[in-house]
């Protein structure tokens, strides 16, 4: 396979998508990336490396991170792993993403550790299991992603926190049901901070990698059973794109996560992870040219899991 | 109308209530309170008042607080009255009390003032209006009750912000709809003050007299237009009495408002206003005794809005 | 009381809210009526009757009959009269006023007699009752009214019963909970019968008199106890206007039930019961005029029930 | 691959949950089959056949018939396939499988093909294209999976029509939205009639083919486009089990249907498809001990689309 023409291809096709859709402007950090960017990386499982458009520009992560902070607590329960999902669900959530209804009927356990819910118990989790859960997520993407310049964006944290009522609202409400292990607040800040971080395309690609490796680092050295890899890449299928997974296994046919910065990443089990961005979301949260950069990869390659 | 007569006949018909239900245990503080108790006393509009069992005894008024703090928005508003009911609607819920569902749905409007998101909004407004909510509250209570002993209960008011993460939850989630004016904390600390107050049920029926005398207070002084008291009525009748209300009009026809420390106020427009206390309560957070027991004193009567 | 004077200025009044909100147009024979039309009629409890406008002009009961069945099921279950109430709740509904939502969450039994659900429920126990539910209610009608020209417009009937998906899916659904006794289209016949009688406000006034005398009806004999008629009153206003039941509650104050025909009739116990029509409706289905009328009534007189 | 081995090592692992959950109960036909029943079998591409258990025993396809009549309606719709999307959609419910609520929420489009609204309008599609749904339906099924005795059984057609309320619901709330083409009691008839073919492992596993090989028939003739294809095994993964898909995607990792006879069938895309059958459900309507026979086919085989 050729990635770099493939690539190429992609993102010629996915040019006339840039600018469509709207950039996240709940705050003022986000709403300032110009429209304009669009960037998308493959690594492949030998650490081989593609890239096109901006895909060395860094952008915030934001739900990106989920996936990460899942495979971190699950990586750290070994012998228990299964712990952490007696305190969220592995279902699709079947509303929007911060939906307090089904929480509410549910007995505070969210539907899956994709949507905001979901990921402030894993934080929480990861929070106890670490005793600081952003950091040991910063250190972790530096060692896979191999770049060391990894940072928070404090001025992104600290406006996700001014703006963060509802994410607030979640924290409590699950508080009120039993479902967090450590003070709201600290939960909160932990989520924000992860959110916050910057990465390009290639950083996220490449730190993704254990996830088409059956769950083994960079190094070599296993974080997750094959088992449990797999089962992060079920969980992205059917949850990872709000509430437009159906629709995207249906279009894209591969796990992926977005984040509302303008990101994707996917995996191809056993070949390759991507990650694309392009700020303009769709009105579900998910990059519109990155949905359709994706959908035109798997067109080239025929690649899919289906 | 012998009053007396009345309500001791009443008193023992609800005896075999006495004990029923369940007493509110979400907080220590008001778990502690006998099953036993029961008192009711009734005040006329001329300022009589009557009374048997523990009508003497002081209990948390919770929730009924919710028809003072809207009786003194409405009446600190004279002019510009309606401003509350932008941000506040006066339809039953049709679901739990303090359910986040219909909040969610109704992009962070409660449905009426009377149930905790509601009643939130009110001490939000209250506080803005008076600039210290629930001192304000106990000062109003204090003057028409003509009992200068009210006080907080403060093991109550902390036992509630200890055990408060759903009313956090409630606030955050409105505020993130930009439907509060002042700081979660501080809105939630007078709410929780309010609601800690501890009354009797002569200290309750004798402040509650303005409803009944169409807005005129103890000392003859108007505190409400006569049409804005019937219409504090009218929201008692439809809402004041959790997802009961439907069933509380049909069985006793009477505006009320109850407490989860088992008080319950009633109204009968142009006569009197009665308060009920017993601390079982019913699957819906209404005294099992203090039901039957205004049941039977509009049956005795023959006095129901209908 | 000069009834004639009030009224006439009460139309005076809601004149300029005539041809305001929308014709209802989901069947044509609703739809072909004329915007322009208000009347409003008093029928007082010693029978006297005064009107205004197009006060003895028939238009299609439609809802209002909802009253009319839960009373006859009522006054025909002496001694066993709460039956029907193990079938059908008494509680404001929350949502629109055909919601399959409750009905969903709540095992089939409709929240209140007044809502299409309940209404099925009730026409069903009346189909049970008397064999004939729809002729049942005609008769009873024309007796009380003193109109024996009363009849069934067969071209709404026909109408409603060719867009009368959504009853049929409703009356299937509580089949499926097994909340009916007869068979689904029998009950859906009925209930399409005698939404579709033609009434005027005179008729409906008179006809509602039992209301407000407490159970007798126009004969003096007794229809429904007294405790029976101030319940239909507690339903009414809680549950009788739609999702507004709170709102009408607060600006008109008495209990009342209105229909899609543009009809609303209103009872004040102990003095009279009337009735407006006028055909605009507002969102929530209630007639806009009508709504005026009885709020510019009860300012007038001062009479409400709070 | 030694299909026959791993077979029979799988029924062996499934064997201790044979008789675990429930046999479906809702119609007297379903009720009195055996909860002792156990098979399983697998069709790779090239048309072999492995089979162990009571492999070759017919069981009422159920809910499995949705998988075929969604092809169905994809290979008669060339060139313009996408049509059906517009009247179903592709997401997962998120609630229990016959639910009203997202379908008065959401317009009378159904969540997806495969919960029953979905599945009614896919029928009503085949009706319009076929002008004979069911007997369509079967004439495919004897042609792909060589059983030319294959039939309906009237039982059990009959007795879901007995107790089709609820479908009866759901059809008629579509068709208040306009979203069905043919009348609703001829859309109900012909979905009862798909549901109650009698088909074995080996025949279901067989027929299902098409769906590994990527669109092609049996005879090698093309029925769906690959891209197609694809996408049906998608909307397998993410909406197949009911409101489990989730958690069947994380267990089992593969593209399945299952159905209350307590069939399923599990796609392999390039490789086979498989249909195990065992009767007793798991609360949310899914085989028990087929949902652990497929669990353990993925561990010995390490094949999973993930």
């Amino acid at each position: 396979m050729d990635y770099q023409a493939v690539l190429e291809e992609v993102a010629a096709h996915a040019r006339p998508y840039v600018r469509q859709g709207r950039v996240a402007d709940y705050i003022p950090a986000l709403e300032r990336v110009s429209a304009d960017r669009f960037g998308i990386a493959v690594a492949d499982i030998n650490g081989d490396v593609y890239g096109v458009g901006d895909w060395e520009t860094p952008f915030s992560v934001q739900s990106i991170s989920k996936t990460f902070s899942l495979a971190l607590v699950m990586a750290q329960s070994h012998g228990g792993h299964d712990s952490i999902w007696r305190r969220v669900g592995r279902e699709p959530s079947g509303t929007p993403f911060n939906s307090l209804v089904q929480l509410e009927a549910e007995n505070g356990i969210p539907r899956n550790p994709f949507i905001n819910a979901g990921a402030l118990v894993v934080t929480d989790r990861l929070q106890t299991l670490t005793g600081d859960a952003s950091t040991s997520m910063l250190h972790f993407l530096r060692e896979e992603s191999g770049n060391e310049d990894l940072a928070f964006d404090q001025a992104v944290a600290d406006s996700e926190a001014e703006h963060g009522d509802r994410n607030a609202a979640l924290a409590h409400f699950m508080a009120s049901f039993g479902n967090l292990e450590n003070p709201v607040p600290s939960v909160i800040e932990h989520y924000f901070w992860q959110c916050s971080i910057e990465m390009s395309c290639r950083d996220l690609a490449v730190a993704g990698g254990f996830l088409a490796r059956h769950g083994l680092r960079a190094d070599g050295s296993r974080l997750l059973e094959a088992r449990e890899a797999k089962r992060i890449n079920a969980v992205m299928l059917t949850c990872g794109t709000y509430d437009a997974a159906g629709e995207f296994a249906y279009r894209v046919g591969l796990p992926a996560k977005s984040g509302v910065g303008g990101g994707i990443i996917a995996v191809i089990p056993g070949r390759c992870t991507l990650c694309v961005w392009s700020p303009g979301l769709d009105a579900r949260g998910n990059s519109v040219a990155g949905a359709a950069a994706l959908d035109h990869f798997t067109t080239l390659t025929g690649w899919s899991v289906f």
